[in-house]
């Protein structure tokens, strides 16, 4: 089975991949006719594709998100790969194939990620910033071991939130070690509030967000944890005045460090200041990571990536 | 008595006025002595003043916030007035002289100002909106009726944020009959809510901001604000997601309009659009107006106003 | 007949609507066939249209600005909706029907607000002031009461720009009361003149502008009328350097508010600084209200506004 | 004598300089005494001054814009050159000196450089622009052989504006020879009308600029040269819709190239890319060269240049 | 023969051109075809053009940067020119025509171009500066006598960076006789040098710029010249430390004039601020007149022009 | 002995300090006095120190950079402590004291923090990369023990250019353990590199920079060491055009982001994108922590950090 990183044109093949978008569209000619604009995935990237001369039938069958068989051949259009279909069929159950194999998913399992996020949660030594952490994190309970970190821009993937946050905590175990003078208990805590709210703030499936919710649109996430924060701490009975709430608040409030990246105060605490880069530090070099990884080893240049203000990276020969 | 906005150099006068700030400093002369470097005020406006030839018993008598008896003479210094103070003296009970006739305030009384918001609250038609904006209106209560809306920005003086709120509900109420498709409940309440917080992000005494509080510099009124109306649906048993509170929320995180402005979220309701104008208008013509009004009438040109680009306003002639 | 704002897919349909835009296109196809690329409109909203198959007559017959009887399929195509024309033919006069019935107009008639605007205008107490604006008035008197006040922005439509005036000086009328150091004269007047060159800077037909003219791409609006203003005080014997001409000009040349809004100069009256938010809250809420008007009330959401830094507007369910 | 740019502290010198700036102000001192603020300038430069112990006498004596014969010794205070004065009277007829001899002035006499303009004015072909630019010149002719360009930022002396033109029309003459494209009438109009504004602008004596009138708050020199050429046209029977008006009122309100720069509308003639073009190599080239020239040789680098991003020059040795 | 920038909808015409850019697409219809996406040029503009139809062995015959006789019609496509090729052939030895014929040239010779830059190169008088230029000329004397000066931006045609160094060159030798405090060997090296490195940043044939290279892209022109100088002062035996090579490594790394632009330091030497403007008025005006020069003469305005703001030009009529 | 950090007004102290700043002033008193206008530093802090009654002997005694006994006492003076000085020595042999106490140093010994780099140095798997970094440490190896990584804005002590070095390598040895795709040399040169040219880009003593180089003015650190790297492959006969020298210069000029912040290109490489974000933790981390430290512990807020956004770091009490 050709993995969908490894197409080339002009070659022919027979494989399973999932549905990740799919349109019925009308041709221009006389009769129009149906075709199907579809996004094909699997675990090591997407394609686009395209079926022409679509029955009824075929309309009532395939959705976005179905395991489908495909026949197809690989074109070139407009400088970039796409499928032509030639035959299409749902995947059957004696075909043995999971949905979890046709998916992006971060590199560990979102058993262990939750393990490690739920150790260092256990790990916070001030009793009010652990019971504020518990509740949030409790809060998204069902969803953040299977949800991205974000639609398109960073860790966009099954379980790519709870990869970012682990990640970010080991940066945060060093860094805690290199500079004692920081809270290590602020470290933890404001890593895993930092964007706690983003499974209320997008509506996701198998990793990939269909669109944002009314409070991710009215809201954003980053006031919403600031939210959360306060009904945490009126659940647990802490007051709402007290150091440990208006510092977790601020924290999560400025790790965008700028209005013009989103957030509403800048940082005034050693541990926003830190979180700040420590979050665009791993945010960043996972997007190079993950767009070297997709981009197949014959191109010496990336595609352009959004958030290294459309740069593409190149492989160097040394 | 001479009005301080009347003081003109090289005039000699007597009067009584409150010393707004106050600060003991040295010469540069050998041996250096110590002389009061003052602000003094009426509710005309205020002016710089120096007493030379302080006695150890002068430093222990006048403070900030003291009402003064003064004899002294104007003079100009760097194009500015100031006063040479020569005699001075603690007002006394039978001087029969009030603090609040030497502050700057809002031209209605706290009362009537207060009397009007909560009559507005009272017409809030929607019962679940109007019992946060209750809510938020009580924690501030004791605050309400006399905190300035800014430290120098606009409405800095006495009860100066009720007047703002009860300017603003002029022009809501307006606006709601020209335009029936706003929600007036909605108005009311966002006018009622947007600087609800501001009282305890600032720190003021009789209209006078001398600092910010910490929440006021780690989360900041528009994030406060939020918060509150999170605790105040708790309080009130209202669901958290339901509409109202993230409407209620999005229109108070939204009232500055752009991020570098201060807001993590742009208007996304009508009423949002509208509540940015309505306080920006009523906030920018208050500048223009208290300027003009502190402005000798004989001036053609106001100081420059940093809250209009720091740009000056010109008296035409008609 | 089906008004356009209540078009679904997949209807077909048989009603009378204009031709906005037309554009004879060639398919891909070999041999390639000429097809019309279509904007048709009615007073309720506007849809593309396609009609494949075109014969050499058909071309002869179909223009922009051409009232057709339409039989048609709505299909969806790239998430908008489109029709697919069967048979078109010209209006005839038997179908009795009216252009002005097929266009977005002001919900006021344009000789009520004529009728409006010179009521205004005679209410002028200064009779210099009153007669530079009544100079400009005229200069347009044959465009103001048809002519839109902006190309896509706001008030896209048949009278939109006397009917942005007329709600202007609605709000201009409230703020002079609110607040009586404002010079109702020079509100009045610069509310009438702010985009009095406007219908000199487009080319517009029945509410629709199909281009810039020479003056308004070299000149643009705000400095056109500066212009006009000299010239009507040299035409009415005033002089150019007292303050009433300079005010005015001042006002007009300002109420952009800042030079990358298009201000050569910033407020720096009373008036200039009331009339840019008295202009942007009127602009901007027609906005809010004419997308909401034109969005079908099943969608929750608008489609995104330019004028509104592209964020789209909600319908709150209280 | 010393010229002011060759003083080096602790020299005494005594010599003749024109008080450019004068202010009485008061010691710390107790009994504060009365003392002078002064700015002394001649041809090469100015010092700020200071002249202690100063009678009634002097005060009725000394003003700005008089020439005096200082004896005085030159210190170091806060790193800057200052003067301070030990005897000051005014200068006699017997004295023999000349007000021009003291002020900074254009290195081309103000009647050579007028003649070079009205010579330019003369040759251009079309008489309709001819006409125009004309009217114009008129209107400041008796400002324009001694108006500084500009406040402070380039060319701010004796003649500096008619200088400015003079140096922009032989590069203009160049330019047209390089590319004939370009209309010369057009080139050598929009050189002259430019800033033609600026003597109404603001309020200067002998070249040195003390404010900017109400026009040129209100209107700035753009929007002023603008309306001028609405004046000239209809004064000269000009229709004010042709290209020619049109074309010069876009020359002079584009030259500033961008909003934030002043100018409403962006070049779109090639004659208006040309002149800011020429305007801008002018102006910065005068800068640094005038600030070289005040700057002593015996430092490398000049003071930072406004006009220049704040950046100071360097003198390279080759 | 048609020249492309005198074709008009719906002429019939068969001519030589040469083939720029093609892509072998292929059709939405089923079975897909595959057509030819090309485009055309000569030697006054160029224009695209579809050939649908398209055989094995056409695939095999057509590639950019070959020679073809063309017969097709020219149709309206979406506001814009387009051929539509009835036969295409490749242009025969018998045909008699050259590549040179076909592709954009600046108005000069190549040979002259490059003579005249010697000749400058021979009359700097400074030795030191005159082999570090000498150095850099050498390193691309292959490529200065075809280059083009950019992808898009302006002088993009064969010869085209010679043709603006000498047209800089007439500018600088202009600047320095009406400005002598410039040294001349500075401007003249600083003109030579400013993009000296730009036949190594990008990859061109004919005047065409096919892609950027990777020095180009990792490093920029600017720093690869600054790199360069240091290459030509070791290679020469000059202190990397004189005034010399930082002067010209100086002049060079800011003749952007601001980080935005791309240099990573603003101009603060004489010759530095006056290379700035000679380049940019060189650079603008060139736009502007090869855009009037390739827009038929029928046309008022030009298309928009990326280098001036997207602003399009007008052609005056006076 | 009274360390500066912890002087409180009105304390008497008698101790050592070094005189980091000095110049004589003259009172405006008749006569004036002259006085000495002071900086004293100690390794905790430093503080303005006025010194009245100045003797001839006085100023030709003391300098910046001397040793000096002090007694004095402590005022405030404008919200900030000043000392004022009774008495003052030149520090003698017998009161061995070193200069090095008394100003502020990396918390690690130079002769470390060189160990340290060197180890990494010889850590450098790639032998083209090692000689590049090797060579241009070799350039500054005199002064990179002891010279600070900046004049005000971070490290700005003894030796904290090499501790910035240490520190970064730090983070970069965890950042390639935890990323094994980043190319371990790359990051340890880049990090070595990215500000090897400082040393030559200021003028310093004793970690205190009194001035930028001329290099440092017309070129910045940024370019200066890429043109290192030029010369270090010239001089190591490396291929200027190979992936290794165009790598290194590409992450050294574009360390710093942003044009607007001083890198004239994008990062491109993955180990650029990570070097730009360990400078950055590394940078704001310091500058944090230094903060913090010269802060009295018994104030909550630190003064405003310039490179933080001019904001305060508050002391959480949790």
């Amino acid at each position: 089975m050709t993995l969908i990183k490894q197409m080339q044109a002009p070659d022919e093949f027979v494989g399973f991949y999932l549905i990740k978008e799919l349109e019925v569209k009308q041709t221009n000619t006389t009769p129009a006719k149906d075709f199907m604009d579809i996004v094909l995935c699997d675990a090591s990237g997407q394609i686009s594709a395209k079926m022409w001369d679509v029955s009824a039938a075929d309309k009532e069958t395939f959705f976005p998100m179905t395991l489908v068989k495909v026949q197809g051949i690989i074109q070139t259009y407009r400088d970039k790969l796409q499928v032509k279909i030639g035959r299409l069929r749902k995947a059957l159950p004696e075909d043995a194939i999971q949905m979890t194999d046709f998916i992006r998913s971060a590199p560990i399992s979102p058993v262990d990620l939750i393990h490690t996020i739920n150790q260092v949660l256990e790990s916070i030594a001030n009793p009010t910033i652990k019971s504020i952490v518990s509740f949030c994190v409790t809060k998204v309970a069902d969803k953040l071991n299977h949800y991205p970190a974000a639609k398109t821009h960073h860790h966009a993937y099954f379980a790519g939130l709870a990869y970012h946050i682990v990640r970010m905590l080991e940066i945060g175990e060093f860094i805690c070690k290199q500079r004692p003078f920081l809270n290590a208990d602020l470290i933890k805590a404001g890593i895993i509030l930092h964007d706690i709210a983003k499974p209320e703030e997008m509506i996701a499936q198998l990793g990939i967000v269909s669109d944002y919710s009314l409070q991710g649109k009215l809201l954003g996430h980053i006031s919403m944890a600031s939210n959360w924060i306060t009904e945490a701490a009126i659940h647990e009975g802490i007051d709402l005045q007290s150091d440990v709430v208006i510092g977790l608040q601020h924290i999560v409030l400025s790790h965008h460090n700028l209005p013009e990246w989103g957030s509403p105060v800048l940082p005034q605490l050693p541990e926003a200041v830190a979180l700040h880069y420590i979050d665009s530090m791993d945010a960043k070099l996972q997007m190079v990571e993950d767009t070297l990884l997709t981009t197949p080893e014959t191109e010496a240049w990336t595609p352009m990536i959004r958030g290294l203000e459309n740069k593409a990276i190149y492989r160097l020969n040394l």
